[in-house]
């Protein structure tokens, strides 16, 4: 199936063409304002024009062939109108018509397979059904069912939304421009997955924006990611589901499959991916990619203000959400003392006071100077831009800003510059269009421009080099059932890649006990070795700091009369003993399979950290060394690891390869794999120790690891 | 000094009065827009007229006595321009002109010294140096020295700035309505706090909106604080300061004391003061306060919307800011169920679908029945309204809203309502106005809209009876120096203050020592008794769980040894000897003396949790037993103080007694204590044991207390 047939068709059809609101006006309407005519052709049995237009009354009584239909007409003649639109060469189709599988009910759902059986029959690529359909931007190609105000809207931005509603919003954003917006729907044939691989091969398409519900093709998808990290185009990312109610209703919405929140986070985290938190973020942010002529060369702003005030609230906001305002270099502050006034004191964020509102020579001067700093990497211009101009002074500004920007592009020392204004206004759409000619960016208030600053920085600062991309996505679904190793099985197994833990053997008689604790050392640990038995501890399987033959001898009968009178029908494969490991820092290092894209490895500090301030780290397996000392080092509690209070710093690099070893042994599992825990691995001044670990199979492959 | 005569003249004069650009000019353009002329005199010896009103050469020959001087004129100008007003009967004046103490010169502030003994003289109520004047909307005064778009701007928002560009700034916002907008400039005579206390007073100001860099007056403005929380009138405060950069950008600009930017937080939440982090939040949050008809009955959010994206998009911003969706009742869905098209799931957030977008009677029935449920205490309406009308929605919604509330407003069942649009546009001013004479205000984009709405809800929250208001104000200013209590200086004084400690006894001898061991019981801590030594473990003075007679002699000598030895000049009191008390969960309880707003009592959980996690919480002394309780309840760690992992739970009744009595110590000194510390407080199931302390006193008042 060919999806250049859907997005850039060269002819299309229209089924259902009328004057009337709803879909087939609003699509017309928007064709008729924004097409080129002689490639369209409207159908409707009951009209001999629509908008002046011709309409033939069967598609059939269309004079030449075409690419696209666009399906305006309910769903009961869809079958026939795809078939007749063959018969045409159409080979691909817009339908908005819902009543599907979104609805739930059996029928629904076989419709919408009989649906799917006749598109892959006739070859046609399908978009919908229950969509809102898309525009091309870049060819004006218009199969949209709703209609906006008549503006021009060709840009850089190309959007997919999960949403029809959202996507038909989106365009509501006064300055935003698009390459493509496509309303993806249910996604019967063409998914939201082609359309991604499409807009991140696309040249017209500088950024992608995505509102995202849930991923049915996770190895397509991840691809893509990965495609477009290395290219550096970005993507930003609305992802619902923060919450549960929220992924209760993405779920209700359009039955897309609402993965572990989380697990998105750390697939955005390996990729580079920008997620946002709204929509405005999500259209801000992408519009500010595809107007910056370039990306900073370094992750630092300089903020550059009118008033105390607006430069306080800056430093303040840019204190909360991270960014940094580097200082000034000496060289920097000198010439800016020279250029302000005797009362200002200059510093980042910059007050230049204002005296220099009404200074287009003034202004140019201080912009160069900041940008000739050589710790600068963007520049934050603050000021507010009203719809309607009362103060002259964004006149003398501009005029300063153009005259720079003209002189460093041709010097090519031009560094990056966006707008940030403190109150919302639509902005005047005047000097927007001029600043946005300048490569300039107008971010709305104060609060979200910071948080979409920090989102820059953080791509800015994303190095594909640095991450394992290859992810370990499974081959087949989860199964029901799960089936749990015994300690001594799950050691045995990491071993072998190069987890280290003390030395310990399962003793099945109590002289065997005493033989193996004096063979590696008292004290030692006796544990219940039962794969039945998962909270060894609750049924008083463990016994610890056994320090002579008779302890070892009493904690063996203990544990067995503890374990044969709570669980009588466990498997028992005797007595787990184990060389006590010295105390270290209690570290966690866990996996969970998901589902859709594999192995996640999870760190964090034993106890209360992780349970009361849920201080954790997610990595998708496979994790580089690189991304496992950044797992390592983002846990706030990675202080004490650092050399707490005068103790000793401990060994974060061997904790790293031992994450980064889990991972590959998750990653070689992939299909086995449940879960696995290592709690606690104890970190020292040098090294590591597994003292317990736990990996828990899918049930029908436990075998071929069991039995190692 | 007559406020009144400043802020509600009957007749003011200009000085300077002209039709240039500049203070003058500006000044003159708005009095003309907005002024009945009857009330002003211009004056301006080189005119004979401005903008067609006549002007007088000298303030002498002006016809009439006045009540306000506007001075637009420099500096040099002013006492002579001040006496000449004054003899006219003017006992206030607004100053422009800069160059005072805000420039930090000796001789500017010597400038700004003698204009204030003139005005003290004359009796005139000075607002500025170094300000942008004043707008009475209530009256239509105008004293402002910028103009903006010309618009009725008159409501019930109260403005105060401390920057006069800001205060500029903020009447740009298209739907602000102000009561008064007030540039407190320099506050040489009166300053901002006396306007708080006007505002706050005033029947015309429903809130009052602040941007605040410091505070120079912490009684007045407690006091005004105090008596908006008695009348539950909201005030908004933009405060600089939260990063170490803007508290140095405020020093700078307006020589303003910025004080600990965490002892405003506590001070603002004993006050129920809403604190906001830009310009956007302080003019949205207030507008919305001056425009809900009612506040909420109780802190609960109803979201509707016509899109799943949208609903889903409010579910996690929701999430995010902790705002309370509660769930429907089974009378609410069930009725939802019937009103709403089959597919549709209700939940709260709703997603209404958009089959009711065009369906008024629908709409307001959906409305009626949110509104009836009674876990509902406001309803967040979800919409983008744009400046230019393409889809007709919103005449149908708000056809529907205005039924609903027409009928409940007779009725008296109405619930506030808000409406939240999802991506930045200037609002359509018609319905925007259509909506506030409804009592709806349009929030800022959903972000922006939840935090908001947070802000409302702590409000709403908010108890006065609950907090013990009346602070514990120093009435001198810290001394330079300060003199450490000994351990068991500072635990005798904490103990007529019900603070347990465990037995101890200050011993000279080791015989002594010995006694006063088997007495107390087994086993005891020694600790070095020196007030010079303030880390007594660091210089080995110290020695723990000493279980015999012979182990607390050699303790005894060595820590003799050890102190002599470190520090040979500390003079020695003798070996604290102490039982050594059970271990519990370890708290710290500290004090630190703000020198504007006196003691301020801090709670954290030992060791890491404060020093990794900053997990602490602060009150402004004195502490009520539920202030006491929620500062327990609000630390993250509290998790472990209610019965962590099967452990009992520990009393956090008695230790919010120790806070309320460790802040009534704290209040009781406040003008000799410096900072007390109970480092470690162990809690137990029952009762809690301080088990060490330390008090430090300001150098010239320690004698009092250390002699107890």
């Amino acid at each position: 199936m060919d999806i250049t047939k859907l997005l850039v068709p060269r002819t299309i059809c229209v089924v259902g063409a009328s004057e009337k609101e709803g879909f087939g006006g609003d699509t017309c309407r928007n064709i008729v304002k924004y097409m080129d005519l002689s490639r369209v052709f409207f159908v409707n049995p009951k009209r001999d024009s629509v908008f002046g237009v011709p309409c033939y009354q069967t598609i059939d009584a269309v004079p030449e062939s075409f690419d696209l239909v666009i399906i305006c007409t309910p769903k009961s003649t869809v079958h026939d109108l795809l078939r007749q639109a063959h018969l045409k060469g159409a080979r691909a189709c817009v339908l908005y018509a819902s009543g599907y599988s979104e609805v739930g009910t059996v029928e629904c759902r076989r419709d919408e397979e009989e649906l799917q059986h006749l598109c892959i029959k006739l070859d046609i690529a399908l978009m919908g059904p229950n969509c809102a359909g898309f525009i091309n931007f870049n060819d004006q190609v218009q199969a949209f069912a709703f209609i906006s105000e008549e503006r021009d809207r060709r840009g850089s931005v190309g959007l997919i939304s999960q949403s029809g509603q959202l996507c038909a919003s989106l365009m509501d954003s006064p300055n935003m421009k698009f390459s493509y917006a496509i309303s993806s729907g249910n996604s019967s044939i063409i998914t939201m997955e082609d359309y991604l691989e499409f807009l991140v091969n696309d040249n017209g398409t500088k950024v992608v924006a995505l509102y995202l519900e849930g991923v049915k093709k996770p190895e397509q998808f991840a691809a893509s990611l990965r495609k477009a990290a290395v290219k550096r185009k970005p993507i930003v990312v609305l992802k619902a589901g923060r919450s549960a109610k929220s992924r209760q209703i993405a779920s209700s919405h359009t039955g897309s499959l609402a993965g572990s929140d989380e697990v998105y986070d750390a697939l955005f985290r390996k990729f580079g991916v920008v997620r946002v938190s709204d929509m405005e973020e999500l259209l801000a942010t992408s519009l500010l990619f595809s107007v910056l002529p370039q990306l900073p060369d370094k992750s630092t702003v300089a903020s550059i203000n009118f008033s105390g005030g607006e430069t306080g609230i800056c430093a303040d906001l840019g204190f909360i959400y991270g960014i940094d305002f580097p200082d000034f270099s000496d060289s920097t502050l000198n010439k800016l003392k020279e250029m302000l006034p005797f009362y200002a004191t200059p510093n980042n964020p910059l007050d230049m006071t204002a005296s220099l509102s009404n200074d287009t020579d003034g202004y140019a001067g201080v912009l160069r100077t900041v940008m000739d700093d050589e710790n600068v990497g963007l520049i934050a211009i603050g000021y507010t831009l009203l719809l309607q101009i009362v103060d002259p002074c964004i006149h003398y500004m501009c005029a300063g800003i153009e005259k720079v920007v003209k002189e460093r592009a041709a010097s090519g020392c031009l560094k990056p510059m966006v707008m940030i204004p403190f109150i919302e206004n639509t902005r005047n759409y005047e000097y927007m269009e001029t600043l946005e000619q300048l490569g300039i960016t107008i971010l709305p208030s104060s609060d979200y421009a910071f948080r979409i600053l920090k989102y820059l920085m953080d791509f800015v600062k994303y190095d594909y080099s640095q991450v394992d991309s290859t992810l370990s996505i499974p081959s087949k679904p989860p199964t029901q059932g799960t089936k749990a190793l015994t300690e001594h099985q799950s050691k045995k197994l990491l071993a072998k890649y190069g987890i280290h833990t003390p030395p310990e053997k399962v003793c099945t008689s109590k002289e065997a006990a005493v033989d193996f604790a004096s063979e590696c050392g008292y004290p030692v640990v006796a544990k219940i070795d039962s794969s039945d038995i998962l909270h060894k501890s609750d049924i008083g399987g463990v016994k610890v700091n056994l320090k002579t033959a008779q302890e070892v001898e009493k904690a063996f009968d203990a544990i067995m009369d503890n374990a044969k009178s709570h669980m009588p029908h466990a498997h028992i494969g005797g007595i787990l003993v184990q060389k006590m490991a010295d105390a270290g820092l209690e570290v966690i290092v866990g996996v969970n399979n998901d589902a859709q894209f594999g192995p996640v490895v999870l760190c964090g500090l034993g106890g209360v950290f992780v349970e009361i301030f849920q201080d954790t780290s997610l990595c998708l397996a496979p994790v580089s060394k690189a991304e496992a000392l950044s797992m390592v080092n983002s846990l706030q509690s990675a202080k004490l690891l650092q050399g707490y209070r005068g103790k000793p710093k401990l060994d974060s690099d061997s904790l790293a390869d031992i994450i980064v070893n889990i991972a590959k042994f998750a990653s070689d599992h992939k299909d086995t794999l449940q879960e696995l825990d290592i709690n606690p691995l104890f970190v020292y001044k040098n090294g590591v120790c597994a003292v317990d670990a736990l990996i828990i199979n899918r049930a029908d492959n436990n075998l071929k690891q069991g039995a190692d």
